[in-house]
């Protein structure tokens, strides 16, 4: 696969500390000309589930052959794997600690090899707390700049590659189980429930015994009322037209919800 | 009008979502060696007045050409139009829904267009809810990448654009009353008095029985005391050396103040 | 010395105001295709000494030749110089305020200037409170487009530059004595004891008669437990696995601590 040269970086490094700018400055000494782009580096620190969200979020919407390098990384400096994945769509680089899960369970695997080729690192002796620096930044730039996937490391199998958390769905005999997966800055709740399975149904949220009327765009709902769309991501979530669904519903990630198929009348806006 | 290939962000989106990195993506899709800069993700949520504000302070200091896309949209996937405007120093992408309006009043619309012609967008189907992914970052890297402005859909009277709200000021028989217009992130408060309007003249500044007196630069006061000065975007501000001017006066957006004419001795700073 | 086409900010700004948008406008009128990266803007208001920090920590992690642009500013308007730096690695741009005497320490100033000369600013007229947009962005982008130094204005010794504060450590009978100097985002206590006066020691962290061990990497700890490791940057530093080392200890910069050297027993994690 021919590269964009384009690397993204995801991490839970935040912006107050210079980690990302450094990372930077180690893509640059190797590339730059490459365009990096920051998907986010505000995941809940250590949270592999959150940044395997974003990840899915993300990664459908740039060129072919992007690579991602992702470092969220509670083992840091034990013997967890470092990785890259090649897919039909893009690379990934990062801990091999479930990170790619999700992404991998919509876009599989092509390849994955260990980093382990000191060759495409940024010195020899990696520090024990920062391969973000020291692996997997620079062995990003390096594939986005063209090296080849099997210089970086031996081959592994995908099947060996840790699993993460996933919150899945059911469906049940009156409509779908779900989960809240995600909030976002807005508030609102993100759902595990995929809309294409909402597709030309009638239907109605039901949260602890609040019940949540379907809608197609935050407007759909009076000021200060919850309404159910299918968010730009694909997933169901639960909007508050002009206000925070986190904050009025007092819900949180985890949290479970059942969309019920019925024949409702069609939503009336007043 | 040539474009510069720079292109501008500004939305309400946060930095811990990827909304601004998918948007980022689909520009990369379109045009990867286009330069992309973020004037702030952190406008408050659905401000429309904020957003202006920021606008204003910023889009004078871009090269000619430069398109500013900018996403604070409460009426997404209702009726509302989404436009791009050119004017003589660059161009801007975004909801018709007055954000531009105090831009437009300072650099008047050459030609305006709604953004009707998918060819142009991320899809044919854009979301509900996500209209920065799927037309204005998209149509934004068009015509930062040359594409005409007229090919994007059917030209509008800039007359016929959404106003938005604007505070303004009044000239009085002893001076100038105008109101807080922003507050910024050391705690200054941004007034919407023209600095033009107070040179050459001995000025003092008054709100709710405070006397504030002018000067030029934030060590014109004493650590911990209120001082009257033109800030960097031309407005009169007020800022407290070393302190947060929000805090110790209270104030808000909004709170009217009152500059007064008169022939005060020079500033004296001991 | 050939620049590289990389120009790095750090400023106290933060990312809800326009500021730092500005300056890369600002930039980009001078060239678009410089390559423009942000250490961080959410140093804490006018400290020096944090942004001194973040400079060390990052510099060398850059391409020969990188121009960094710092404006931590108290003084701005007031008659503090400008200048711009060269050292063997790079260059560096901003207010003559001690936010370089760390850098320096380590790479020394191998000329100076005082950035008097206006060809290479915004505008003949700077504002009084925003030298990063008039002064320190433009010079910057000029420097990393091939400017010379001694165009930018007349030459200053290096012994005249303002010192900033610095914050050591001292060789006790027993050990080390040093002090926290920052804490990152994640709570960690990055202290003043570099990292190479501990190797191939047995050593032991004091304070507060809290006793904390040594170990390699965050894991190197029971789950709330904390460690002393040396970090990424090269200094001596207290983490919690999976914690806050700040929130559980509940200490602050320039707190004391002593390292004892010692015939301890090998770390054992169970």
């Amino acid at each position: 696969m021919t590269t964009a040269g384009v690397l993204t970086l995801l991490s839970d490094f935040g912006f107050q500390d210079v980690y990302v700018g450094v990372m930077k400055g180690v893509i640059a000494q190797i590339n730059p000309r490459l365009q990096v782009i920051d998907l986010t580096h505000q995941v809940a620190p250590q949270s592999i589930t959150a940044a395997g969200f974003y990840l899915i979020n993300a990664y459908r919407h740039f060129p072919q052959g992007t690579v991602h390098v992702a470092v969220v990384d509670p083992g840091v400096g034990s013997s967890r794997r470092a990785i890259a994945i090649q897919t039909s769509i893009g690379f990934f680089v990062g801990p091999d600690n479930g990170l790619f899960s999700g992404v991998l369970a919509q876009s599989p695997a092509i390849a994955v090899v260990e980093l382990s080729n000191p060759d495409y690192w940024y010195s020899p002796q990696p520090s024990f707390t920062f391969h973000g620096r020291d692996i997997f930044a620079p062995v990003g730039a390096h594939l986005a700049s063209g090296v080849e996937l099997k210089k970086l490391g031996p081959t592994i199998s995908p099947t060996d590659l840790v699993q993460g958390p996933v919150l899945g769905w059911q469906q049940t005999n009156s409509g779908i189980v779900g989960y809240i997966q995600a909030i976002d800055t807005f508030g609102n709740l993100i759902t595990t429930i995929p809309g294409n399975r909402l597709q030309d149904k009638q239907w109605l949220l039901e949260i602890e015994n609040v019940k949540i009327k379907a809608g197609q765009t935050y407007s759909d709902s009076r000021p200060g009322e919850p309404v159910g769309l299918i968010g730009s991501h694909g997933w169901l979530e639960i909007a508050i037209n002009g206000g925070s669904a986190q904050t009025l519903l007092d819900l949180r990630e985890g949290d479970a919800l059942q969309v019920v198929f019925k024949d409702y009348p069609a939503i009336e806006i007043e």
